[in-house]
């Protein structure tokens, strides 16, 4: 029942993604890459709507029909990273070795993460969960979905006995949801961390965090 | 060779850590203290020389006797920083199991980052470090010192045949540096990461990636 509401879940959200571009949703993107650039630039706070018009070399008149306020166009982008995100997990879904399946789901991630501007967005949206704002609890509502998806993955795999069930499992996936943040986090400073140098030690990680026999 | 330059290099920033505080350090501290209030509230960019002067209460006249900008309380705060990172190092200096000692250095790392504080103002220099400013560059020289410590002890280690030489070094020590960072950053939001549901699972993970005989 689980596995049918993730599935479902998620290809509600693919299906979001798939819809063909309208001329306003490529205006709405074109905002919002620009204000990105913004962002990347001085944070979310510093930023005002007079730079973002300029960034996107709009008048303000004209960006107002696409987004009353920062506030709006900063929960479109969350928006559209969590439709994104979505899309990442769906290699959990298919049934497979469970390490090859996080691997792959890890590896979506960093790819989605590669595009510029994503990582400063990260770091910003990630200050905003700690603070009161509504921002940040768009942040954490995502984030809980994402462990729960992870969970039930995890879940799966240990009824089929593919992980060791005495494993505490919440720990496990914060240490792997905290990976996965550090190589986004670092990937922008860290050449080391290149894709095809870290697919073989991200899958012995998980098989050590997971309980999972050694692979060399 | 290389073993004392370390040594040397992070005795001198601990003496420099011990120095007994006088009344002046104690009131630079205070402004610090209420300067990393107010980073966490509203991003480095945000925050007005006035803002922190409130936090600390105390006069523009009495806050600038001690810092001419913000821009040198964030200096202040990061060179503070870099010292009590430098002293979660001590571990490494150590002659004993490998992965013990890696787990030490990042426990230590762990409960330093616990201050109230410590998270926001790392999120805020990360994203510096993605910026082309003074803070930025600051946090990329103290980033590389600490990979060229932790790259020694791995060396060492190596030449020890404690661990795994051919084991790709640069990609397993950035693996270990995106995890702790990962680590902080999650252990904000994610209460399953405390530091004894994590001790074991990180071992295990060390050993993993550096091509350590499995423990359990």
């Amino acid at each position: 029942m689980l596995d049918r509401a993730v599935s479902m879940n998620i290809s509600v959200l693919l299906k979001a993604a798939d819809t063909p571009e309208t001329a306003q949703d490529c205006r709405r993107r074109h905002i919002m890459e620009a204000a990105e650039r913004c962002f990347a630039r001085s944070g979310f706070h510093k930023t005002s709507m007079q730079e973002i018009c300029a960034e996107a070399a709009m008048s303000p008149g004209a960006l107002y029909r696409y987004f009353k306020s920062k506030e709006a166009i900063i929960e479109a982008i969350c928006l559209d990273e969590r439709q994104r995100c979505h899309g990442t997990l769906e290699p959990l879904l298919v049934e497979g070795d469970f390490t090859e399946a996080f691997v792959d789901m890890a590896m979506a991630y960093f790819e989605q993460m590669r595009r510029p501007g994503a990582t400063p967005m990260m770091l910003e949206v990630f200050a905003e969960g700690l603070r009161n704002g509504a921002v940040g609890r768009n942040f954490l509502e995502n984030e809980a979905m994402v462990r729960e998806h992870i969970s039930d993955f995890v879940k799966r795999a240990a009824d089929r006995g593919d992980i060791d069930a005495t494993v505490d499992h919440d720990a496990a996936i914060g240490m792997m949801m905290a990976l996965g943040e550090g190589i986004v986090m670092r990937s922008a400073i860290d050449p080391a961390l290149e894709p095809e140098r870290i697919r073989a030690m991200l899958a012995a990680m998980i098989d050590a965090v997971f309980g999972r026999g050694k692979r060399r």
